[in-house]
């Protein structure tokens, strides 16, 4: 049985995995895109083709200025360059001195509370990055030497699914705990949609809610994930995306000796592009209410150059 | 003739248009939307009816960290807060003591060389924004009280229209010179396309393509735009967004004794939302092969709270 | 008597005070330096005459970057711009191409939590600044357009006086506390010092060693500081400066309908520079083993042009 | 012949001064401090002792901020937290809203245009930083783990010596200029003055001179410094501190094949601390003025933890 094998997965289990889930070489030995290859013109027409009422909803969080979230040390910086202070009493020639109101904005996006893509430059096992290449491509000075998120500057518009395992378990999902792969074949069931090749695949635990409703609620205190036992499943479906309304890893860690297993087989082993601390709220209602967890999804990372990931709002179309 | 007329706009005739194209009321006395409210599901729907091929196009520039590009005092910044750099040789503990790398990311998104959105709280006139409210909304220290870039939270889908006035003209525009109206029917005919309510209308004048060429060219030599005597087109016709490949005010300016003129009489009257600084290069040539200058548009800004715009990266599907 | 008097200050004494402690024009309708014009070179060679036995302490806080203080929303930012990281297996030119190890220093001074110079610039009443001019020469484009740290860029190098009203009450102030005239009085008579025209007075609540004890303890929760009914007594002894181990106004606020009112009074009607959030700890200790309470002080402000104040590390010489 | 010999230094001889000038060891395994350790009381009173005429000057070039300067592709940053803007029509419940005016300030404080302390963990030899210490203790992540700026957080109050070398040449140096020892011997006897163990010393080569009279000068067209040669020179005399006028080191580089070698040198080899790009323009004059080459000397580093480095304001007292 699939769950007793699962819940067993030792270190060694979990290091193989970077082997037989491996995308290297599978689309070239220059790639650097990884499962972005499997969002193709055709799958993009056939994502079009599921919306039916015009409606658009974000996938993002949204990001407050100059105020602590939980587990952060800088929060997201807004400084004004110029306001409308006292304009309505300036001086003609002030007036026309001044410019618009603007703001230096700035930003640890990768953390705990911002919705952001990771590319696969992200993260290292064994001093190599998706496709064999090696972490020293990252600098201090450089930044992301390869697998920049760059690379997505037209976007990704593909298929989106929703799994909803919060609302499959009738329950906010607990700290620590894994969704397993099935969990996503009951949701599966349970939703009546099947996740496909080229799928962004998002799955709520309900830790956004949670966190919404406990404004303070500490990541350290942990947080629910796909558990690492799921990554035969989103190989064997070969979605294109990840994207969880958490860090998208267990917390506290399932195998402490490794880190963050998931971040580890999906980001260098399959070179799957992960969107982390989503907001998958509105979009369970939308799809709740219209009996429908897929729907077109369009996300267009910032096109910041030798950047191992962005902040992002994808954007589900009914 | 209009062509005359408009040439001979005054600094009077500007400020008319304030009232004379004002949305002010329009959408009732609480909006801040503006022409963000002529983007119905209906509009969306019919933007997903334009897409046959699949295919994305991003109409934003690539933004490149720690290097000075022309008219930038300020640099996009990128400080990696970790790298991969030694972790070939990192010892096990020091391994699992590593986190991704990661980035802090900064930047003043509004001026010369970021594309980005101007919410209508990034204008004044005479001590208010759009709609009516008090330019003190807008602080230093809170930011955009009113009329912040979150309120596109969902996201912008709608139809995008290209007009290509550097190919209509068959050159790059110079420094100082204005599209005007009579520009924008002859790209509609040579186009055939129309331009309707709630398109988000992009003009292409070819600086992009210019500055391209010569990265140091600096605005303060000028740019090209939109003329201020196009406004009354664009109310005619209810856009609901104007971008362009400039900062979306002839330089030098028109009316040196009102400012960035379209500016003003955009945000703060008409509570139209602009699209600064794009790259219309890709998004031309993708038009010209198809011989077809409408498209879907998605345009998902952060969702910065309190913010007068984001930086943003539009992407035209086909 | 002093002590009755000065605990029913009103709201009309302390505006009061802005007239009767007034400096404006004492040295001049340009001056900007206000009580820093006490510091003379007469009065600097004094203070070297102070030193005996050339041991030097620093009065400031350490900082420690990228860590939450209490009180703090932005932490001091430190990001490594490079790093020594795998400086030991890079290659010969890959040695070449990396340079020092180097940050990125970024901080909100002001706040309660880093030693800093206030500058006059950095307060108002009444839409002025100390000297009477306007407030509006202090933008958040230009930074201080008048009364910038840049004065002091010779440095402030006088007698430093500590007086220790810990001591004095064996025991550390509590939230919400004044320093009274009278408290200074007897400290002055327990040290047998006088605090003299042209003097750095440094003066220890006990604040900063509470904090050290519980570092989390908030500034919300209220901190001792000389009470304005200090005023009177700091004009007529003419000092130069104004440090305190506290943010320099008693939190909660004396006249909360006035806001901070030993800022205001100081700032802007006497000109006199504060030192906030000093680290008195070890100077208290160095000040007792000597019996001596007066020793030679050197601040160097950074030469920040267009700055309210500036990070500082005092320097105290005996 | 010196001359000779030190125009001839070849790689080899270089590397080698990395033993025969080594301090290694030489205050114990664990020592972090170098050559400030050659800073006793008894040398501050003897600097103390210095001062006659209670005048102070600024060994620091001014800090321009949101203004590029050359070489420098991120200008120190401020941005205002609060102005004063409009203070003077805010109702009165918004006088009590605003705090004072305030910035956020940031830099890359190593670099071409600021003054500041380098420490010994700034530069890395084969692996090392002074002292032998592994480089892996400055991370991206932690910052300077060990020999950060924060070990001077009671100052260096020294005897500083000025050698004027663009006086005694009678011209200001030229890029790719050298000071030699015999320059400084030179300098030692025209002006009768003698370095001596644990002073700060300075030497003058006219570059910022010539910047300031050409602000957009770039280092990358080169600069003099004191040529890796004069490294046996300051060890013989054992200073404390070596600053300059630019960035202390040769440029074009003299031995392109090791890089930076007065900073390696310097700081691996003898944990030489430096200041870099010094203004030793007025200081120059107040020493030619007075005939007197010698002064007290106070440099106050911002308490930074886990720092390389710190801007700084050092102040000379006459």
């Amino acid at each position: 049985m699939r769950t007793a094998a699962t819940k067993t997965l030792g270190e060694d289990d979990v290091i193989k995995m970077l082997s037989t889930l491996s995308n290297w070489g599978r689309w070239g030995k220059d790639d650097e895109l990884g499962t972005i290859n499997l969002v193709t013109p055709a799958k993009r027409k056939r994502a079009v083709g599921l919306v039916r009422d015009g409606v658009s909803v974000s996938c993002a969080r949204p990001i407050a200025t100059n105020e602590l979230a939980a587990d952060t040390t800088i929060p997201p910086l807004r400084f004004m360059v110029d306001s409308g202070e006292g304009r309505d009493h300036d001086p003609p020639e002030r007036v026309l001195a001044r410019r618009g109101a603007a703001e230096f904005i700035g930003m640890v996006f990768h953390g705990y509370t911002i919705t952001h893509v990771d590319t696969p430059a992200h993260y290292f096992w064994r001093g190599k990055i998706y496709n064999g290449r090696s972490c020293n491509l990252i600098t201090s000075r450089e930044g992301a030497g390869a697998e920049s998120v760059d690379l997505l500057h037209d976007g990704v518009v593909s298929r989106g699914v929703l799994l909803d395992i919060a609302a499959l378990k009738g329950r906010l999902m607990d700290s620590g705990e894994g969704v397993m792969p099935e969990d996503l074949d009951a949701a599966e069931k349970a939703q009546d949609v099947r996740v496909e090749p080229g799928d962004v695949l998002l799955i709520r635990t309900g830790y956004y809610a949670r966190r919404l409703a406990t404004p303070r609620h500490p990541l350290k205190d942990g947080s629910p994930a796909a558990h690492v036992a799921c990554m035969p499943w989103f190989r064997e479906r070969d979605i294109a995306m990840l994207g969880t309304d958490t860090h998208n890893d267990v917390s506290p860690a399932t195998h402490p000796g490794l880190g963050n297993v998931v971040h580890i087989v999906a980001l260098v082993g399959m070179g799957l592009w992960l969107i982390d601390n989503g907001n998958l709220e509105e979009l369970a209602k939308a799809c709740a209410e219209r009996r429908r967890w897929e729907f077109m999804l369009t996300l267009a990372p910032l096109r910041l150059q030798h950047a191992t990931g962005s902040p992002v709002n994808p954007i589900a179309l009914f």
